[in-house]
């Protein structure tokens, strides 16, 4: 085993307010190995970006992995080292709830903290950009060793199960083997669940936030017109557009307008914007002034998005979404797929949530129950929709709290975790 | 008043099959005087495309106007007697009914004919194309006068009232004061409300379907994102891309997929698509191939669309959906613009439409009530979303035979109708 680096000192980490980890720095650790891809290909050399929050226990049993959604990345809690971060929180709607998202802001950071639903007094949580991305880890904006010029088209198509395993070896590298809870919300949640399926051994619970065991028809037709309107940008120029001075802005800035509004709810929105003008007191009478304020708002989230996200990653990251299906990879069925788990699974759903309804993980639910796997599924009352899981925190707080303890109390009794 | 052409003798009219109003032409109308807009413009010439199917009665109390949706036309029944016109039927999910959108089938061709829902045994239903439109009325492809060439980005924004009062100037020109009837679903049954509160005096009954008297968030939303797909496409040239040889084909196709997902109900695509793979066994592992029958089906929706329809006529009429608000034109409550209305009112919604839900009918429903307005409002249980108004016509038929032949009733035995 890779002696592990010091990880658990945690460095530039300062009380920045009551309840937050502070000022966090990412850093970074490359693969020594090229991974084999769902694919066919394979990828190498491989760097993943990650941040950490807490203290790494002496019998390394209290590591939570945090995985992050389409828009994420590895800065999951407290302020951004790099004080002109763009946050990966801007879009979420933090502002409703108070929360400026200036300086880098983590995308989770509500969830993560001393006393927080993931208590970084007690645990160790650790957060990784997954492969694909643009925020650190290897991605299609990263230098093909082949060419010396960046991917671009050249990026192979990565899967979910492709990121889960990236991200079991830079675990790895830093001598982690087990892990007390994976999490994550809509594509983290995705990857939670996969972990406990491609790494049953060394996953003692998953906790899946609005997510699915595969996309229905509506979602893969949201991710295929994302995709299409940013492939239909002649700045995408095929996904070769690094360095020639052109980005397929336009086209990203409507794939994002779309998928924010498949990430609210109607009432939401009516409760928010109604039909409210934009500071005018009468139409415009033009094509395309945004004279409502929802126009105005989906115009400055797609400026917002464009200007910190990477249209390859996105298409990335919305094709891994759409080719998830774990009945499709595992045996045919959602049943046999969770035949092997060996996790306690806490899913969370929303009421609101329109595009990972509460039925899909109903279906992971009866599926578990199937094989007679601990689960348990608590769908809340919300309006925000999909975003719900970044913006209900303080109704989520005392349901993970509560499993964590129950889960970490069972690890702490188990023989073979004092032995990683 | 203007010498009636003799409209009810209908030209090219044959028998194509049982229920059929055969082949049909579209013909044309120009109206004498110029049109002040609601944006302070006024248009002028105005053509006006439109069909008639049935027989005008001597008493002219038999007339049904048809108000056409978003992408639709003035060709609502029959086969057009342009054998390659292209079917506004085409995307409405009609393949699914065992109707195949050949030879320019109306739009609403099983809604319309001999002992169908608008009986032309009985009825003299006329169709017109809205100002704005690109199949026959002025719009912006039309010739400016001032310049000579197309209006493109010159052309006015024009609203719900505008459309209906050219389509009253077009009538009146054809010798027609009053209506039986106004019709239509989504966009055509905003016509038809708007009917109702602008000419009063000239409208016995209103059978609006899926449809709203204002667009919430999400709909602003979703034609902000649409017109904003177009816009963002550098062949839209600002809207003068006519004659250059560029269009925004591409950006129109993004439009045309969201809003037909926005059409479906996720119900009714799961049933259609699921997961189902196109013409292939395995994942292509790609980011552009149509791997799914849904991102199939979803690219020959767009690629049809930007074939037959013009990218400025979709930005007007969107915008015209979006500014439809009658509280807001008339007088600040709903209730107080139904105020002065004379029609019965039939309103007709679909329980899987959450694009115009039942709810925005319910309210109209409520407003004409609290004004002692006649209204029946029905709901029926469907699984095809708002593109139910097309498919459903079967279950639609019974309620609307059943309300006009009361409503012609009552007509028959109203002295002021007998003499227009």
């Amino acid at each position: 085993m890779t002696a592990p680096p010091p990880c658990h000192t945690r460095v530039a980490q300062q009380p920045a307010s009551p309840g937050s980890v502070g000022v966090t720095r990412t850093e970074y650790i490359d693969l020594p190995e090229p991974l084999a891809l769902e694919c066919g290909r394979s990828l190498h050399p491989i760097r993943i970006a990650y941040e950490t929050y807490g203290t790494l226990s002496p019998r390394r049993d209290n590591v939570i992995l945090v995985c992050h959604a389409l828009s994420g990345d590895a800065h999951a809690a407290g302020y951004s080292s790099e004080p002109d971060a763009p946050s990966a929180r801007d879009g979420f709607g933090a502002e409703d709830q108070g929360i400026a998202p200036r300086g880098g802001l983590g995308w989770w950071d509500g969830m993560i903290g001393p006393g927080k639903a993931f208590d970084t007094d007690r645990y160790f949580v650790v957060c990784t950009n997954v492969i694909g991305g643009c925020r650190g880890s290897t991605g299609p904006a990263s230098i093909n060793p082949a060419t010396q010029r960046p991917y671009g088209s050249s990026f192979p198509v990565v899967t979910v199960n492709d990121m889960v395993r990236a991200q079991q070896l830079a675990l790895h590298q830093l001598g982690i083997e087990r892990l007390l809870a994976v999490t994550g919300g809509s594509l983290g949640g995705m990857q939670a669940l996969e972990w406990t399926i491609a790494f049953p051994e060394r996953v003692a619970s998953c906790i899946s936030i609005a997510s699915t065991a595969r996309l229905g028809s509506q979602g893969l037709a949201w991710n295929a017109i994302a995709r299409n309107a940013i492939t239909a940008d002649p700045n995408w120029q095929g996904g070769d557009y690094y360095g020639s001075g052109r980005a397929p802005q336009a086209g990203i800035a409507v794939a994002r307008q779309l998928g924010h509004v498949t990430y609210l709810s109607a009432e939401a929105m009516r409760q928010k914007f109604d039909r409210r003008l934009q500071e005018r007191s009468s139409y415009s009478y033009t094509l395309d002034a945004a004279d409502f304020a929802v126009e105005s708002y989906l115009r400055y989230q797609g400026r917002q998005f464009a200007a910190r996200f990477d249209a390859n990653t996105y298409l990335h990251l919305s094709r891994a979404l759409t080719y998830f299906d774990l009945a499709h990879s595992y045996g045919g069925s959602l049943e046999r797929a969770f035949a092997n788990t060996r996790a306690r699974y806490l899913l969370i759903t929303f009421s609101s949530d329109w595009l990972y309804p509460p039925s899909d993980s109903q279906e992971i639910e009866a599926a578990l129950r199937a094989n007679n796997k601990p689960v348990e599924h608590h769908t809340l009352q919300t309006s925000y929709g999909h975003d719900s899981f970044l913006l209900e925190e303080a109704r989520q707080t005392p349901l993970i709290v509560e499993f964590l303890e129950r889960v970490y109390a069972e690890v702490q009794a188990r023989a073979e975790w004092s032995d990683q």
